[in-house]
Parts: structure tokens; sequence; C-alpha cells
């Protein structure tokens, strides 16, 4: 299974994700909790880069693999991301992804005989206070080694 | 009117934009032509993080009104983005985005009366062969100061 400390040892092997600053606070199988720090993320008008957003969407796609399928036989891709962006972001934005495992007994099954299965999900990132300032709808694929 | 050096300086001082090392080639009024290197932006499966090509998708929305409307009286924003990933990207990418001389009265015009008017396109994502490894439908604001 793959640990906490496993995870943001991949993170920072992703160089665009490591000079984010980006985190991994929490990881089980089904569940990760990330925040993107605002430090190093701000724009020229004060408030976090669009991109540092999406990223913060993005990466939980691929640790939610990590820690939910067989990596041995299987590997995650992103095909997707429609991303809203709903106010302007001042602080550290935080998200949380949820995989049922019920979802990922039918996604990984699926993988299994068909080579690919498709998985996704709604993603918020909230700030400190808990609002919202973007959402996406990620959609990601497992594929068959 | 802003010129390929202010754009360019105006990316510089995004941190997150010039981390990734991308870069304006070209910039006139309704257009703009971007570069982004793969050397700073592999992942751990040595393709091209999927964050560096939505970064390189979102800039030229930016840029674009830069180029295009009067800065002192609007400035933009990025609503949403919906970006689909259609093959890996191995080396550098390149985007040209254009806006018709219509378009940018138009958008402005409704700017000057309703104080906000959206706009937007497809951007595609090229390889150095011209392939498409991305695509992007972009919505921007451009707002009254």
């Amino acid at each position: 299974m793959f640990s906490l400390e496993n995870a943001q040892s991949l993170l920072n092997q992703i160089a665009f994700a490591a000079r984010c600053g980006v985190t991994v606070e929490a990881l089980e199988r089904g569940y990760v909790r990330m925040r993107m720090p605002f430090g190093p993320n701000g724009n020229h008008i004060g408030t976090m880069y669009a991109g540092a957003q999406f990223t913060l969407a993005e990466l939980p796609g691929g640790l939610i693999a990590l820690s939910s399928f067989d990596m041995s036989r299987f590997f995650p891709i992103v095909k997707a991301m429609n991303i809203e962006f709903k106010r302007p972001a001042s602080g550290d934005l935080i998200t949380e992804v949820r995989l049922a495992e019920a979802d990922i007994q039918a996604i990984e099954a699926q993988a299994r005989s068909a080579g690919k299965a498709d998985y996704g999900w709604l993603c918020e990132l909230k700030d400190e206070s808990g609002e919202v300032v973007a959402q996406s709808q990620n959609l990601y694929q497992l594929r068959r080694r």
C-alpha cells in the first residue's frame, strides 16, 4: 500500500509539482487531501495563478489511483478536466477527494477485463474558511500494463 | 501597445509561469504564439505534466487581452477551461491563438457598456511536428476597471 511518504516522494519526482510546493496531507485507500500553498503561486494581481489551481485539482487523480489500485498491473492517465474558477484565491487552497470502495472495485474489475476503465469525480478547491473558489470535473483512465 | 518584451516581462512576474520557462514567441493585436519547453516540465513517466499543458493553454487569454484591449480601462479574468488530453507530449509544445478584429471591437464595446464581456476560443496545443496533443475550450471575461 502506498504511504503518505511514498506519495510525497512521487510528487517530488514531478518537477512541476515540486516547484509549486504542493503537499499531501492525508492519503488512504480511496481518499486524499492535498494543499497548494499560496506563497510560490501568486500572480501579478495577488491571487493564486489558475495553473496552480488546476494542478491541485488534477494531482489527486494519480494519488487516489496509487493508494487504491494495484499499480503493478495498472497505471492512470488524465483524459480531460473541466475547471471553473468561481472567486479569486488569496490564500492556500485545499482539496479532498474520495472514491468509494464499490467504485474502486468496479473500476479495477473493468480495467482487468477490458484493458481500461474511466474514472473521475467532481473536485472542489476550498480556501481556509471552507469557501469553494474553484471546482472541476475530472476524467481519468485506469489502463492495464 | 503591448510589445513582445513587455509580455515576456509580465509573464516573468507570474512566478508560476516563470518557473515553467514558457515563452512568448510572437505577439500582435489579436494574435499570440507561445511555447512551453519540455525540459523543466516532464513528469515521472517522461511526458509533459498536464499542469504545464494547462498553463500553456491558459496564458494566451491574458496576453491577447493585453495586446488587443485598452488595459487602462479593462482587465481580464479566466472563468473556465475545458481541456482534453489527446496524446502524450514528449517534447516542447506550441500554441497560437487568434482573435478577429471584429471580435476585439465587439468584446470591448460590450465591456464598455455592460461592465463585462465574455470571450474565448478553442485552443490547440501542438508538438513540433504539428500534431495536436491537447485542446481546450477557454472562457475569459473582460471587465471594466
